[in-house]
């Protein structure tokens, strides 16, 4: 059997389960293709103020790419100022390189039907990522274990809105870091059929993860298609450090996508300025999309933003304000105008329950997501307290947020049945429509349900409980887990997988570093 | 002393109080100028498709305009076409009798410091308006009572973000209904200086509030400018009842502005599609505004959308929406088209406590008004329960959020200190900008400073009580009541105003119709 007869199976299968489950597994669209207008808070001339200031900062201040003699060997072949550390690049000399980048790419699911197109007019809405501690209702917070991690893996799979498994749903923090990635990465591919992201904690870490890939996609495959998509941050501000430039390496250098993304509070790592704060990230961003090109020219890589504001009186990182939005929506324009992929957005917040702030901060950010056209929406569902925590309330409510930008991204459909004037003939003055002929024909598909919000009367909430939305999330992904089925994977992948990790862990002893 | 020299006396005390008490009671600015593009859901294309539909509503069924007499002889002799109640109209004929309404105009407040801009780039927040229930954390849901009603006037009036004192803040149910529009009208003049809004619920009722205006204002003032906003609502679908239609005429003929706003639940009340309702919507709106123009060509009015979904399962009213995004934002091109000033939006929710949902569904309504150009914000804040409740906790929740909104609106700074050249140079690779000399020029007014939101880390929060935002907001209502300290009200006004209201109720029975 070939891989893609394995696959052609697999998807056989899939799609029989889904059918199976009534649709609990299915997702509704393994992306969004954004058939709305993009906003644009930056002007064309705006974007050309910024990246002439971006140019003068990496002509004239340069980056740093620190511990990493090879990369800064790189760069010098490249034409490049390298001076110790520091690296100056000509005017124009960076945009050139990433010419080479696709503007547009799949990323590959195990289940085909899960592609992902990354790009042009499309949004992937992918999990939190990064949290070492995890909260629900019931138990409080407390550190992410595998068990948590596999959980957030299954709700994410189950999710209809949620077009991707992620990668570091939590941190499994009972598992040893130097080992940790092999179970993360397996989780992803056991417990989903939906695309991944692969580690990035160290260059041989990410080594293993193509290793696994090529195990479920096959050698040839995984070379010459993008199967992973891996978080790379700048250390902000102008410096990248050799654990990310390592990862960088080994995933470019396998043809798997790279984001390139400063993690910046402004106000602390950049200036307290919007402007200023997009110079910078535009230059940083730009300077590690070019490095995946020099290392294999057509890499996939996209140009990643993640950006918020500090509390200028506390010094606490603040999300979901009106300057998050400003910066996100300019950097994705910057990043349109490069012809590449973007990533950002997510349902931020600094809140530390599943409350009214948190709900407001991620609906303010997941709007900015979306009208500002962002490709790939890391954090997408479950972030709460500044990326510190994984909810598993907040996961459900954000979830169904997403569904709702689904209908949103449709735009306004104005096929004749949705012009309904046969309807308004029908029913004329005075009448109501719950009757009407069209209403019969449109109403199961006509509006988005929400599994979270209640609408009902106060007399009915009050007889069903009082139950704010946070509650009805605690029974929601309760409800999920208890009806998870796992997508089949080949027992002869299954076993070669466990083999593999089994192999090499035992080959280097358990460390927390 | 003229009322202009009453008013110019009124502004620097005003401004002396709003210096003492640390800006408390000022307003950041009477009324947002938007800085930044709109975006529109509905193309060109579309909003022909749409108005040629309405068109083809206005001409072949009509519109019905029940229990008055006078209204239908005002059709008749514009040249429409009346048939028993039933009103049709040629095509273009509306539109031609709109053109003579202005497309913004200067809604005046007894402080002119206040006045409000309404229409063009402009967007007005005003607090919910309508709902019989009143709730707070501490006494729960209730009926609204005029102490209540005193209280949201204040609590508006204290909020930086709130440019309107806006209407029926709650339903004074205390009060009888045939004399309670004098508290209500009283209260916004006594216990504010911002604009206000007059009442619809009887044609006498609404000739008392001009006449109340006219004793702050003066006579001739009131006759040549706007100095209350009204909001009439068609009875849809495609019907305007006699209420109504006598407040209209009241406050068309006296000069004062109406906002015609179908009110609609998409399925029940419309078509069960986003195109349908909006071409029901703009051949009702459009009627009710050109008949304001037939009364007093040059009138003030307002193109509105009160527009959501019901849940095709249970029939109830469904709020924040993404059809409801679609369709304000469609009704909002559709009154730019039409040269008209738009009403829209708020913080709309159906739940019925101020918890996730309802910050998840305002978020997103108060994304679409200010990203679709409305012009007045009614229902800003304050909103829960479908409009059946007003919430204390709520109203200081979203009124955080229209700050927010504020900077939002700004857009992005591109001058020279924004651009921070300056810090990034100064800063360098591996840097921060904490202390850089940019920083502290700019730090002060960088970023918004919620008061609602909690940055700080877990610990802290635990440490302050982990306190939600629900809880916080309770905090931060009864501080703002405490601090509250009215704007001052000339003595021989206020006496005045009083005379009018008890000669004026003595004059007729108490009665709860």
């Amino acid at each position: 059997m070939t891989d893609l007869d394995v696959r052609g199976a697999r998807r056989g299968r899939a799609a029989r389960r889904d059918r199976r489950s009534g649709g609990q597994t299915a997702i509704a669209t393994p992306y969004i293709s954004r058939n709305i207008p993009l906003i644009d808070f930056l002007s064309d001339e705006g974007a050309e103020i910024v990246e002439a200031n971006a140019d003068r900062i990496l002509q004239e201040i340069g980056i740093e790419f620190r511990d990493d003699p090879d990369t800064l060997k790189i760069w010098k072949d490249a034409g490049a100022d390298v001076s110790g550390e520091r690296v100056r690049f000509d005017k124009g000399m960076l945009r050139e390189i990433v010419k080479t980048a696709p503007s547009q790419f799949t990323q590959h699911a195990r289940n085909p039907a899960r592609n992902a197109e990354i790009g042009g007019n499309n949004t992937v809405f992918a999990p939190v990522y990064g949290p070492p501690f995890v909260t629900d209702l019931d138990n409080g917070r407390r550190y992410g274990t595998i068990e948590d991690f596999r959980n957030f893996v299954k709700l994410a799979y189950s999710s209809p809105w949620m077009h991707h498994s992620g990668g570091t749903v939590c941190e499994p923090v009972d598992l040893p870091v130097n080992k940790r990635h092999f179970d993360m990465v397996y989780s992803h591919i056991k417990y989903s059929d939906k695309p991944f992201m692969g580690s990035v904690t160290a260059a041989e870490r990410a080594a293993d993860s193509v290793e696994m890939a090529k195990i479920v996609f096959g050698e040839e495959f995984v070379d010459n298609n993008c199967v992973m998509i891996q978080l790379i941050n700048a250390n902000s501000p102008l410096v990248f450090d050799s654990t990310m430039l390592g990862a960088l390496k080994v995933y470019a250098a396998a043809n798997q996508a790279c984001i390139v993304s400063p993690f910046i509070l402004a106000g602390a790592m950049s200036p307290v300025t919007v402007a200023g704060t997009l110079a910078q990230l535009y230059a940083e961003a730009l300077a590690g999309c070019a490095l995946t090109q020099l290392i294999r020219p057509g890499a996939p890589v996209v140009f990643g933003a993640f950006v918020s504001s500090i509390s200028m009186q506390s010094g606490a990182p603040t999300f979901g304000s009106p300057e998050g939005t400003l910066l996100l929506n300019g950097a994705a324009k910057l990043a349109r105008r490069l012809g590449l992929p973007f990533r950002s957005g997510g349902s931020f917040t600094s809140s530390k329950t599943p409350d009214a702030q948190s709900a407001q901060e991620s609906a303010h950010t997941i709007n900015a997501t979306v009208l500002s056209g962002v490709n790939f929406a890391l954090h997408s569902a479950g972030w709460l307290e500044g990326g510190l925590c994984s909810s598993y309330e907040k996961f459900i409510m954000d979830a169904d947020q997403l569904g709702m930008m689904h209908v949103l991204a449709k735009g306004i459909d104005l096929s004749e049945e949705a012009q309904a004037m046969d309807a308004l003939n029908e029913v004329g003055p005075g009448g109501h429509f719950l009757g009407a002929s069209h209403t019969q024909r449109n109403f199961e598909a006509a509006f988005f349900r929400s599994e979270i919000a209640d609408n009902n009367s106060f007399e009915q909430w009050v007889s069903d409980g009082s139950r704010d939305a946070a509650q009805r999330a605690n029974q929601r992904w309760k409800a999920m887990l208890s009806e998870y089925e796992a997508p089949e994977l080949d027992p002869a992948i299954d076993e070669q997988l466990v083999s593999f990790m089994t192999r090499r862990k035992s080959e280097f002893p358990d460390s927390n570093v």
